[in-house]
């Protein structure tokens, strides 16, 4: 408790609080754990919805995630309407009713775009969109969300600091919460974001995706899970499964889930041959002697 | 118009709306600009307020400060509160009910510790808090604007674009507006906020003070006056009279007033001996040799 900063966030989440969160929780918490150890955290993918890829690559990948036991997809989406309506459809005839579909828009949109655009997509039951315009909006995301309800609205990952998810909290602009370990600043910060998102009852959903970013959220998340939010209801993991290579601990995904990492630390010590590779402008990845 | 970018803020202002603030403004224009090179833009000083100053100091520079013709006095507050009513109990004392008192909190409260601090200074009749929390928060600010109305919170100085403003107008947070011209991406992006202060009817009163702020500042209010707010009704100019001396178009005072700078480009060219005698670790004001 002593190592959070409650500064402009009291009005949301008070020290005592807190700790009555973390108190009401520890009880259980060894059960929990084995569970994690046992089963793993809930993971979705991103591997098959990148703008850039063909139908045929869409379907195949579709295909593929379900034969690895994903059952949670996301594609991005905004660049075109049309080229959205025809890859979800895609996707939903790949994935079936049955399994969640997220969308994500990378900010692309205005306010009353997002919410026009989110009504033509809704036909594909989307879970969550991701992202529908600046990460610095909180009243657009709490606009958004009314108008586009019972699509959950996702943001986070390009939130610098508490002071920004204690206002998403407070306006109910936001479904799902998606700290980044790496935009925020430490552990300290995204402590005090998982224990108002307990408060406030928004689930947290990591962004991950980028090199090592997977290796740093499983920690964050599998932690909130035992001390914090205490619940897998609507809590899920972004995976990317490219670019694990280069670290010495790298994620263990079975049946789409995180299993819980076993060596001490953050997991993201990366191997000094992928260092020397890709250093600029003497490594061999820039001179081309590799 | 095309230099602005409206992506973000269209739920706020929409093109056709920004144009027809400047269509409107149009046919006045040049009796305001005859009107600004004759009496110039009024402004208020900080340069007694500074929490370091002993109480004899304070009471001093206030009387100088009426003597030189300033009818608004700005303090900063926050450290401790029965520091600052000692030091306000001076500053009334000395300025009389008739000259408008603000303070600055530079960012230093919680919401709920701003509004009880602020119900204790209300006796001294501030007509702005500034900063008195994280800028970042909106929600915040617009709670803490409701409970010590009619006293009015200020904010900008530290707010990085045009969502935060958005977000500050829409949530009728601020009661004054105060753009940073270096904090905000530039004249484009300021013109976007301007055009939104005058749709929601919020004063622009820019943040000075800092090497060269005054200097790039006096540009943006007179233009907002010519083009955009077209109104002097609650708008006041920050100046603080030290530095000046570094830069080839210094500001000119007269009565309180920012006289309207006469040379071209944005008046912040700095002398070459100020930046040679700077520069470190070689420059005559780290080496010692000066």
């Amino acid at each position: 408790m002593s190592l959070i900063d409650f500064h402009y966030i009291t009005d949301a989440l008070t020290p005592g609080e807190a700790l009555a969160i973390l108190k009401k929780n520890a009880p259980t918490k060894a059960a929990r754990e084995a569970e994690m150890r046992r089963d793993g955290f809930p993971a979705y993918t991103t591997s098959a919805g990148w703008l850039g890829y063909d139908d045929a690559k869409i379907r195949r990948l579709c295909r593929e995630g379900i034969a690895g036991g994903w059952s949670h997809f996301k594609m991005k989406v905004g660049g075109d309407l049309k080229d959205d309506i025809r890859r979800l459809t895609i996707v939903r005839e790949e994935i079936g009713p049955g399994r969640k579909l997220m969308v994500d828009a990378n900010q692309k949109w205005d306010v009353g775009e997002a919410i026009a655009w989110m009504k033509e997509l809704a036909r594909f039951d989307p879970w969550w969109i991701e992202e529908p315009t600046s990460p610095d909006d909180v009243l657009g995301h709490a606009t958004i969300a009314r108008a586009i309800a019972p699509i959950g609205v996702a943001t986070g990952e390009a939130c610098q600091n508490r002071v920004i998810f204690k206002q998403l909290f407070q306006a109910d602009a936001i479904k799902f919460c998606q700290i980044d370990s790496c935009r925020l600043g430490g552990v300290n910060e995204i402590l005090s974001v998982m224990l108002m998102s307990a408060k406030f009852d928004v689930p947290i959903c990591p962004h991950a995706g980028g090199v090592g970013l997977c290796e740093f959220v499983q920690h964050l998340s599998i932690a909130d899970y035992i001390c914090i939010g205490a619940s897998l209801e609507n809590r899920i993991l972004e995976y990317v499964d490219h670019l694990h290579e280069h670290f010495f601990d790298p994620v263990v995904i079975r049946n789409g889930r995180y299993l819980p990492p076993t060596a001490p630390g953050y997991s993201i010590r990366m191997r000094p041959e992928s260092l020397d590779a890709h250093e600029f402008p003497h490594g061999s990845v820039w001179s081309g002697t590799k």
